[in-house]
Protein backbone atom coordinates (compact mmCIF):
# COMPACT_ATOMS: atom_id res chain seq x y z
CA UNK A 1 0.00 0.00 0.00
CA UNK A 2 1.66 3.29 -0.97
CA UNK A 3 1.66 5.48 1.33
CA UNK A 4 1.73 9.72 1.54
CA UNK A 5 1.66 12.67 3.81
CA UNK A 6 -0.47 14.94 5.06
CA UNK A 7 0.30 18.94 6.27
CA UNK A 8 -2.82 18.38 8.62
CA UNK A 9 -4.08 16.57 11.68
CA UNK A 10 -6.78 14.08 10.22
CA UNK A 11 -9.73 12.13 12.29
CA UNK A 12 -11.32 9.25 11.61
CA UNK A 13 -14.52 8.77 8.61
CA UNK A 14 -13.46 12.11 7.36
CA UNK A 15 -12.96 13.11 4.10
CA UNK A 16 -10.09 15.49 2.75
CA UNK A 17 -9.00 17.09 -0.07
CA UNK A 18 -5.16 18.14 0.82
CA UNK A 19 -3.47 15.65 -1.32
CA UNK A 20 -4.03 17.86 -4.17
CA UNK A 21 -0.17 18.21 -4.91
CA UNK A 22 0.24 14.08 -4.99
CA UNK A 23 -2.76 13.99 -6.87
CA UNK A 24 -1.19 14.04 -10.67
CA UNK A 25 1.46 11.38 -9.16
CA UNK A 26 -1.66 9.58 -7.74
CA UNK A 27 -3.48 9.09 -10.37
CA UNK A 28 -1.55 9.80 -13.45
CA UNK A 29 1.98 7.93 -12.49
CA UNK A 30 0.49 5.49 -10.17
CA UNK A 31 -2.57 5.29 -12.04
CA UNK A 32 -4.73 5.18 -8.67
CA UNK A 33 -8.44 5.85 -9.00
CA UNK A 34 -11.68 5.67 -7.33
CA UNK A 35 -11.89 3.10 -4.29
CA UNK A 36 -8.48 2.68 -4.25
CA UNK A 37 -6.64 2.24 -0.83
CA UNK A 38 -3.33 3.88 0.09
CA UNK A 39 -1.82 4.63 3.95
CA UNK A 40 -1.74 8.36 4.75
CA UNK A 41 0.21 9.72 7.49
CA UNK A 42 -0.95 12.98 9.17
CA UNK A 43 1.05 15.80 10.84
CA UNK A 44 1.10 14.52 14.64
CA UNK A 45 2.52 11.34 12.96
CA UNK A 46 -1.22 9.31 13.13
CA UNK A 47 -1.31 7.02 10.41
CA UNK A 48 -4.73 6.31 8.44
CA UNK A 49 -5.90 3.59 5.59
CA UNK A 50 -7.69 5.97 3.23
CA UNK A 51 -10.06 5.36 0.31
CA UNK A 52 -10.31 7.48 -2.65
CA UNK A 53 -14.02 9.02 -2.89
CA UNK A 54 -13.56 11.57 -5.74
CA UNK A 55 -10.51 12.26 -8.05
CA UNK A 56 -11.61 15.64 -9.42
CA UNK A 57 -11.30 17.48 -6.74
CA UNK A 58 -9.50 14.64 -5.26
CA UNK A 59 -10.48 13.59 -2.33
CA UNK A 60 -9.97 10.56 0.51
CA UNK A 61 -11.94 9.13 3.13
CA UNK A 62 -9.96 8.00 6.24
CA UNK A 63 -11.79 4.66 6.96
CA UNK A 64 -8.70 2.42 9.44
CA UNK A 65 -6.37 3.90 11.80
CA UNK A 66 -3.50 1.50 11.94
CA UNK A 67 -1.04 1.00 14.93
CA UNK A 68 2.35 1.79 14.43
CA UNK A 69 5.10 1.55 15.94
CA UNK A 70 7.73 4.56 16.44
CA UNK A 71 11.41 4.94 17.19
CA UNK A 72 12.46 6.73 20.01
CA UNK A 73 15.69 7.45 19.32
CA UNK A 74 16.51 10.45 16.46
CA UNK A 75 19.40 10.22 14.77
CA UNK A 76 20.89 12.97 12.60
CA UNK A 77 23.61 12.03 9.99
CA UNK A 78 26.69 14.60 9.78
CA UNK A 79 28.11 14.89 6.76
CA UNK A 80 29.73 16.72 4.14
CA UNK A 81 28.76 17.25 0.46
CA UNK A 82 30.18 13.88 -1.48
CA UNK A 83 30.75 13.65 -5.04
CA UNK A 84 28.95 12.72 -7.94
CA UNK A 85 25.44 11.33 -7.17
CA UNK A 86 26.88 9.70 -4.17
CA UNK A 87 25.35 12.01 -1.61
CA UNK A 88 21.84 11.39 -3.40
CA UNK A 89 22.27 8.02 -3.36
CA UNK A 90 23.30 8.46 0.68
CA UNK A 91 20.63 10.55 1.82
CA UNK A 92 17.85 7.87 -0.18
CA UNK A 93 19.33 5.04 1.22
CA UNK A 94 19.75 6.20 4.93
CA UNK A 95 15.98 7.63 4.85
CA UNK A 96 14.92 4.05 4.25
CA UNK A 97 17.24 2.90 7.46
CA UNK A 98 15.70 5.73 9.70
CA UNK A 99 18.12 9.06 9.97
CA UNK A 100 16.12 11.75 11.04
CA UNK A 101 17.95 14.95 10.34
CA UNK A 102 21.17 15.52 7.69
CA UNK A 103 23.38 18.28 8.83
CA UNK A 104 25.50 18.85 5.86
CA UNK A 105 28.73 20.19 7.37
CA UNK A 106 31.93 22.24 5.67
CA UNK A 107 34.78 19.73 5.87
CA UNK A 108 38.19 21.13 5.85
CA UNK A 109 39.12 18.07 2.80
CA UNK A 110 35.81 18.43 1.35
CA UNK A 111 36.03 17.74 -2.85
CA UNK A 112 32.62 19.21 -3.57
CA UNK A 113 31.80 22.93 -2.96
CA UNK A 114 28.94 24.93 -3.64
CA UNK A 115 28.35 28.66 -3.78
CA UNK A 116 24.77 29.95 -1.94
CA UNK A 117 22.58 29.57 -5.22
CA UNK A 118 24.18 26.15 -5.80
CA UNK A 119 23.43 25.14 -2.38
CA UNK A 120 19.48 26.44 -2.56
CA UNK A 121 19.05 24.24 -5.15
CA UNK A 122 20.85 21.06 -4.03
CA UNK A 123 18.55 21.57 -0.92
CA UNK A 124 15.57 21.59 -3.38
CA UNK A 125 16.97 18.02 -4.66
CA UNK A 126 17.70 16.86 -1.49
CA UNK A 127 14.04 17.17 0.17
CA UNK A 128 12.50 15.78 -3.32
CA UNK A 129 14.63 12.61 -2.92
CA UNK A 130 14.28 12.40 0.81
CA UNK A 131 10.26 12.88 0.62
CA UNK A 132 10.04 9.78 -1.76
CA UNK A 133 11.95 7.58 0.32
CA UNK A 134 10.14 8.69 3.25
CA UNK A 135 6.67 7.66 1.46
CA UNK A 136 8.18 4.36 0.04
CA UNK A 137 9.81 3.04 2.95
CA UNK A 138 6.44 3.87 4.96
CA UNK A 139 8.46 6.26 7.90
CA UNK A 140 6.17 8.79 9.84
CA UNK A 141 8.14 11.61 9.70
CA UNK A 142 10.25 13.19 6.59
CA UNK A 143 13.80 13.78 7.58
CA UNK A 144 14.87 17.21 7.76
CA UNK A 145 18.01 18.77 5.76
CA UNK A 146 20.14 21.85 6.26
CA UNK A 147 23.92 23.20 5.74
CA UNK A 148 25.84 24.17 8.29
CA UNK A 149 29.57 25.40 9.16
CA UNK A 150 32.52 23.24 9.78
CA UNK A 151 32.20 20.28 12.47
CA UNK A 152 33.32 22.53 15.19
CA UNK A 153 30.02 24.93 14.87
CA UNK A 154 27.73 22.06 15.49
CA UNK A 155 27.22 21.74 19.17
CA UNK A 156 27.87 18.27 19.93
CA UNK A 157 26.32 18.34 23.49
CA UNK A 158 22.93 18.04 22.15
CA UNK A 159 23.48 14.65 22.01
CA UNK A 160 23.77 11.93 23.96
CA UNK A 161 26.39 10.29 22.19
CA UNK A 162 28.34 10.92 18.97
CA UNK A 163 29.45 8.53 16.88
CA UNK A 164 32.59 9.22 14.62
CA UNK A 165 33.35 6.92 11.90
CA UNK A 166 36.95 6.70 11.73
CA UNK A 167 38.99 4.17 9.95
CA UNK A 168 42.12 5.01 10.65
CA UNK A 169 44.04 1.65 11.10
CA UNK A 170 46.84 2.94 13.10
CA UNK A 171 44.43 4.72 15.45
CA UNK A 172 43.74 2.85 18.45
CA UNK A 173 40.67 4.65 20.84
CA UNK A 174 37.99 3.61 18.09
CA UNK A 175 36.11 0.87 19.28
CA UNK A 176 34.00 -1.55 17.78
CA UNK A 177 30.28 0.04 17.02
CA UNK A 178 28.40 -2.84 18.56
CA UNK A 179 30.24 -2.59 22.06
CA UNK A 180 29.49 1.15 21.95
CA UNK A 181 26.01 0.84 21.51
CA UNK A 182 25.58 -1.69 23.81
CA UNK A 183 27.82 0.01 26.43
CA UNK A 184 25.49 3.40 26.11
CA UNK A 185 21.70 1.66 26.17
CA UNK A 186 20.03 4.72 27.72
CA UNK A 187 19.72 7.34 24.77
CA UNK A 188 17.22 9.52 23.11
CA UNK A 189 18.83 10.74 20.35
CA UNK A 190 22.54 10.27 18.49
CA UNK A 191 24.50 11.59 15.89
CA UNK A 192 26.86 9.59 13.40
CA UNK A 193 29.60 11.43 12.17
CA UNK A 194 31.33 11.17 9.10
CA UNK A 195 34.12 12.33 6.68
CA UNK A 196 34.76 13.57 2.97
CA UNK A 197 35.81 10.88 0.73
CA UNK A 198 39.79 12.18 1.74
CA UNK A 199 39.07 11.67 5.40
CA UNK A 200 39.26 13.98 8.24
CA UNK A 201 41.91 16.53 8.79
CA UNK A 202 43.92 16.82 12.24
CA UNK A 203 41.84 19.25 13.74
CA UNK A 204 38.42 17.59 13.07
CA UNK A 205 39.13 15.05 15.35
CA UNK A 206 40.04 16.71 17.94
CA UNK A 207 36.25 17.99 18.43
CA UNK A 208 34.94 17.50 21.78
CA UNK A 209 32.34 14.74 22.95
CA UNK A 210 33.05 12.08 20.20
CA UNK A 211 32.92 8.47 20.55
CA UNK A 212 35.37 7.13 18.00
CA UNK A 213 34.15 3.87 16.26
CA UNK A 214 35.16 1.18 13.88
CA UNK A 215 33.09 -0.24 10.92
CA UNK A 216 34.54 -3.55 10.46
CA UNK A 217 37.57 -4.91 8.46
CA UNK A 218 36.80 -3.66 5.26
CA UNK A 219 37.44 0.18 4.32
CA UNK A 220 33.67 1.71 3.42
CA UNK A 221 32.95 3.76 0.92
CA UNK A 222 31.86 7.30 2.18
CA UNK A 223 28.85 7.26 1.01
CA UNK A 224 28.40 3.46 2.55
CA UNK A 225 30.00 4.36 5.60
CA UNK A 226 26.44 5.86 6.49
CA UNK A 227 24.41 2.88 5.65
CA UNK A 228 26.54 0.69 7.64
CA UNK A 229 25.77 2.41 11.25
CA UNK A 230 21.93 3.47 10.90
CA UNK A 231 21.51 -0.50 9.94
CA UNK A 232 23.32 -2.31 12.94
CA UNK A 233 21.82 0.64 15.03
CA UNK A 234 18.04 -0.09 13.62
CA UNK A 235 19.10 -3.65 14.44
CA UNK A 236 20.43 -3.60 17.87
CA UNK A 237 18.09 -0.39 19.50
CA UNK A 238 14.62 -0.59 17.99
CA UNK B 1 47.22 2.73 0.17
CA UNK B 2 45.83 1.15 -2.81
CA UNK B 3 45.13 -2.58 -2.68
CA UNK B 4 46.01 -5.10 -5.72
CA UNK B 5 45.43 -8.91 -6.20
CA UNK B 6 47.89 -11.25 -7.55
CA UNK B 7 46.81 -14.66 -9.36
CA UNK B 8 50.33 -16.37 -7.56
CA UNK B 9 51.58 -17.27 -4.35
CA UNK B 10 54.14 -14.37 -2.94
CA UNK B 11 57.16 -14.23 -1.06
CA UNK B 12 58.97 -11.81 0.98
CA UNK B 13 61.43 -10.05 -0.69
CA UNK B 14 61.40 -11.13 -4.40
CA UNK B 15 60.69 -9.10 -7.18
CA UNK B 16 57.55 -9.83 -9.17
CA UNK B 17 56.26 -8.71 -12.54
CA UNK B 18 52.18 -10.31 -12.35
CA UNK B 19 50.41 -6.89 -12.46
CA UNK B 20 51.34 -6.35 -16.25
CA UNK B 21 46.98 -6.32 -16.44
CA UNK B 22 46.68 -3.32 -14.04
CA UNK B 23 50.19 -1.21 -14.89
CA UNK B 24 47.64 0.71 -17.31
CA UNK B 25 45.91 1.89 -14.41
CA UNK B 26 48.58 1.98 -11.54
CA UNK B 27 50.81 4.04 -13.85
CA UNK B 28 48.50 5.91 -16.02
CA UNK B 29 45.05 6.46 -13.95
CA UNK B 30 46.16 6.38 -10.50
CA UNK B 31 49.30 7.92 -11.65
CA UNK B 32 51.61 5.94 -9.33
CA UNK B 33 55.62 5.65 -10.15
CA UNK B 34 58.70 4.42 -9.05
CA UNK B 35 59.00 3.87 -5.32
CA UNK B 36 55.33 4.45 -4.45
CA UNK B 37 54.01 1.19 -2.38
CA UNK B 38 50.80 -0.18 -2.25
CA UNK B 39 48.96 -3.41 -0.90
CA UNK B 40 48.86 -6.81 -2.52
CA UNK B 41 46.97 -9.99 -1.77
CA UNK B 42 48.18 -13.25 -3.21
CA UNK B 43 45.99 -16.07 -3.94
CA UNK B 44 46.63 -17.89 -0.63
CA UNK B 45 45.04 -14.49 1.21
CA UNK B 46 48.63 -13.29 2.16
CA UNK B 47 48.80 -9.57 2.31
CA UNK B 48 52.21 -7.97 1.67
CA UNK B 49 53.15 -4.15 1.47
CA UNK B 50 54.99 -3.62 -1.89
CA UNK B 51 56.98 -1.23 -4.11
CA UNK B 52 57.41 -0.21 -7.26
CA UNK B 53 60.76 -0.94 -8.41
CA UNK B 54 60.59 -0.84 -12.09
CA UNK B 55 57.74 0.81 -15.00
CA UNK B 56 58.39 -0.78 -17.94
CA UNK B 57 57.70 -3.78 -17.38
CA UNK B 58 56.04 -2.92 -14.18
CA UNK B 59 58.09 -4.62 -11.49
CA UNK B 60 57.15 -4.66 -7.76
CA UNK B 61 59.29 -6.15 -4.70
CA UNK B 62 57.27 -7.59 -1.39
CA UNK B 63 58.86 -5.31 1.53
CA UNK B 64 56.88 -6.16 3.86
CA UNK B 65 54.45 -8.86 5.54
CA UNK B 66 50.74 -7.34 6.75
CA UNK B 67 48.78 -9.57 9.43
CA UNK B 68 45.31 -9.03 8.38
CA UNK B 69 42.44 -10.51 10.49
CA UNK B 70 39.73 -13.31 8.06
CA UNK B 71 36.66 -13.45 8.66
CA UNK B 72 35.29 -17.13 9.21
CA UNK B 73 32.16 -16.60 8.00
CA UNK B 74 30.77 -17.32 4.51
CA UNK B 75 28.01 -15.23 3.27
CA UNK B 76 25.94 -16.22 0.44
CA UNK B 77 24.43 -13.29 -1.39
CA UNK B 78 20.94 -15.13 -3.26
CA UNK B 79 18.79 -12.66 -4.75
CA UNK B 80 17.31 -12.22 -8.31
CA UNK B 81 18.60 -9.52 -11.25
CA UNK B 82 16.70 -6.29 -10.46
CA UNK B 83 15.61 -3.13 -12.30
CA UNK B 84 18.26 -0.61 -13.81
CA UNK B 85 21.61 0.09 -12.25
CA UNK B 86 19.93 -1.34 -8.75
CA UNK B 87 21.58 -4.41 -9.33
CA UNK B 88 25.12 -2.95 -9.83
CA UNK B 89 24.98 -0.74 -6.98
CA UNK B 90 24.14 -3.65 -4.87
CA UNK B 91 26.70 -6.16 -5.70
CA UNK B 92 29.35 -2.87 -5.50
CA UNK B 93 28.42 -2.02 -1.93
CA UNK B 94 27.53 -6.15 -0.49
CA UNK B 95 31.03 -6.50 -1.98
CA UNK B 96 32.05 -3.93 0.58
CA UNK B 97 30.24 -5.32 3.32
CA UNK B 98 31.59 -8.45 3.12
CA UNK B 99 29.56 -10.95 0.93
CA UNK B 100 32.08 -13.71 -0.76
CA UNK B 101 29.36 -15.65 -2.92
CA UNK B 102 26.12 -13.68 -5.12
CA UNK B 103 23.62 -16.26 -6.68
CA UNK B 104 21.45 -14.68 -9.26
CA UNK B 105 18.23 -17.18 -8.93
CA UNK B 106 15.14 -16.63 -11.64
CA UNK B 107 12.33 -15.29 -9.04
CA UNK B 108 8.96 -15.87 -9.89
CA UNK B 109 7.82 -12.42 -9.76
CA UNK B 110 10.80 -11.30 -11.76
CA UNK B 111 11.02 -8.07 -13.63
CA UNK B 112 14.25 -8.89 -15.30
CA UNK B 113 14.28 -11.82 -17.78
CA UNK B 114 17.71 -12.12 -19.70
CA UNK B 115 18.68 -14.79 -22.15
CA UNK B 116 22.06 -16.52 -21.99
CA UNK B 117 24.17 -13.92 -24.09
CA UNK B 118 23.00 -10.84 -21.99
CA UNK B 119 23.17 -13.13 -19.35
CA UNK B 120 27.33 -13.41 -20.12
CA UNK B 121 27.62 -9.61 -20.45
CA UNK B 122 26.09 -8.97 -18.07
CA UNK B 123 28.72 -11.47 -15.65
CA UNK B 124 31.81 -9.53 -17.77
CA UNK B 125 29.86 -6.28 -16.02
CA UNK B 126 29.37 -7.60 -12.38
CA UNK B 127 32.68 -9.61 -12.47
CA UNK B 128 34.66 -5.65 -12.75
CA UNK B 129 32.25 -4.25 -10.22
CA UNK B 130 33.24 -6.54 -7.82
CA UNK B 131 36.58 -6.74 -8.63
CA UNK B 132 37.05 -3.16 -8.32
CA UNK B 133 35.13 -2.74 -4.99
CA UNK B 134 36.92 -5.75 -3.63
CA UNK B 135 40.47 -3.74 -4.23
CA UNK B 136 38.89 -0.43 -2.56
CA UNK B 137 37.97 -1.83 0.33
CA UNK B 138 40.82 -3.76 1.07
CA UNK B 139 39.14 -7.46 1.27
CA UNK B 140 41.51 -10.17 1.11
CA UNK B 141 39.38 -12.28 -1.32
CA UNK B 142 37.10 -11.09 -4.43
CA UNK B 143 33.56 -12.64 -4.43
CA UNK B 144 32.37 -14.68 -6.92
CA UNK B 145 28.87 -14.24 -8.86
CA UNK B 146 27.05 -16.93 -11.03
CA UNK B 147 23.86 -17.03 -12.49
CA UNK B 148 21.28 -20.66 -11.22
CA UNK B 149 18.35 -21.44 -11.81
CA UNK B 150 14.84 -20.53 -9.33
CA UNK B 151 15.02 -20.74 -5.50
CA UNK B 152 13.76 -24.16 -5.00
CA UNK B 153 17.06 -25.51 -7.57
CA UNK B 154 19.56 -23.78 -4.83
CA UNK B 155 20.76 -26.91 -2.49
CA UNK B 156 20.00 -24.82 0.61
CA UNK B 157 21.28 -27.49 3.34
CA UNK B 158 24.77 -26.63 2.54
CA UNK B 159 24.24 -23.45 4.64
CA UNK B 160 24.28 -23.44 7.92
CA UNK B 161 21.57 -20.56 8.27
CA UNK B 162 19.91 -19.35 5.37
CA UNK B 163 18.22 -15.73 6.56
CA UNK B 164 15.20 -14.95 4.34
CA UNK B 165 13.98 -11.26 4.43
CA UNK B 166 9.95 -11.04 4.28
CA UNK B 167 8.51 -8.18 5.07
CA UNK B 168 5.06 -8.98 4.71
CA UNK B 169 3.90 -7.46 8.12
CA UNK B 170 0.68 -10.04 8.54
CA UNK B 171 3.32 -12.50 8.38
CA UNK B 172 3.95 -13.67 12.00
CA UNK B 173 6.82 -15.89 11.61
CA UNK B 174 9.56 -13.98 10.93
CA UNK B 175 11.99 -12.80 14.12
CA UNK B 176 14.25 -9.71 14.40
CA UNK B 177 17.44 -10.21 13.05
CA UNK B 178 19.93 -9.77 15.76
CA UNK B 179 17.53 -12.30 17.79
CA UNK B 180 17.94 -15.17 15.15
CA UNK B 181 22.18 -14.08 15.06
CA UNK B 182 22.47 -14.40 18.76
CA UNK B 183 20.64 -17.44 19.04
CA UNK B 184 22.37 -19.15 16.22
CA UNK B 185 26.41 -17.97 17.78
CA UNK B 186 27.52 -21.56 15.93
CA UNK B 187 28.00 -21.82 11.76
CA UNK B 188 30.63 -20.88 9.11
CA UNK B 189 28.30 -19.75 6.15
CA UNK B 190 25.03 -18.46 5.79
CA UNK B 191 23.03 -17.55 3.22
CA UNK B 192 21.03 -14.26 2.81
CA UNK B 193 17.76 -14.38 0.21
CA UNK B 194 15.93 -11.38 -1.31
CA UNK B 195 13.02 -11.07 -3.61
CA UNK B 196 12.73 -9.10 -6.53
CA UNK B 197 11.08 -5.41 -6.25
CA UNK B 198 7.72 -7.46 -6.72
CA UNK B 199 8.34 -9.60 -3.82
CA UNK B 200 8.86 -13.59 -3.26
CA UNK B 201 5.80 -15.94 -4.37
CA UNK B 202 3.45 -17.95 -2.06
CA UNK B 203 5.90 -21.10 -3.58
CA UNK B 204 9.15 -19.34 -2.56
CA UNK B 205 8.07 -18.72 0.85
CA UNK B 206 7.39 -22.59 1.19
CA UNK B 207 11.03 -23.70 0.26
CA UNK B 208 12.65 -25.79 3.06
CA UNK B 209 15.34 -24.52 5.40
CA UNK B 210 14.20 -20.73 5.72
CA UNK B 211 14.71 -18.58 8.70
CA UNK B 212 12.64 -15.45 8.31
CA UNK B 213 13.65 -12.38 9.77
CA UNK B 214 12.36 -8.43 9.77
CA UNK B 215 14.51 -5.93 8.76
CA UNK B 216 13.09 -3.15 11.29
CA UNK B 217 9.84 -1.26 11.23
CA UNK B 218 10.42 0.36 7.34
CA UNK B 219 10.16 -1.29 4.55
CA UNK B 220 13.65 -1.40 2.24
CA UNK B 221 13.81 -1.63 -1.49
CA UNK B 222 15.16 -4.82 -2.75
CA UNK B 223 18.75 -3.05 -3.52
CA UNK B 224 18.39 -1.95 0.83
CA UNK B 225 18.00 -4.89 2.33
CA UNK B 226 21.16 -6.78 1.75
CA UNK B 227 22.88 -3.70 2.63
CA UNK B 228 20.96 -4.11 5.71
CA UNK B 229 21.52 -7.53 6.76
CA UNK B 230 25.33 -7.61 5.68
CA UNK B 231 26.09 -5.00 7.94
CA UNK B 232 24.12 -6.23 10.73
CA UNK B 233 25.74 -9.79 10.66
CA UNK B 234 29.44 -7.93 10.24
CA UNK B 235 28.66 -5.92 13.12
CA UNK B 236 27.01 -9.10 15.57
CA UNK B 237 29.25 -11.67 14.33
CA UNK B 238 33.06 -10.55 13.14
Amino acid sequence: MQQFFSLNTLKLNKNYTDLEKDAHHMLNVMRMSLGDTFRIVDIDNKVYKAEITEVSPLTYLTIEEIDVQKSNISKTVICPLLKGEKFDFMIQKATELGADVFLIYEADRAVVKLDDKKRKNRLTRFKKIIQGASEQSKRLTVPTIEFVGNLKSIDLSQYDLNLFAYEDLNFTKSESLIDVLNNNKKFDNLSIIFGPEGGFSKKEIEVDNLSFVKLGERILRAETAPLYMLSVIDAVME
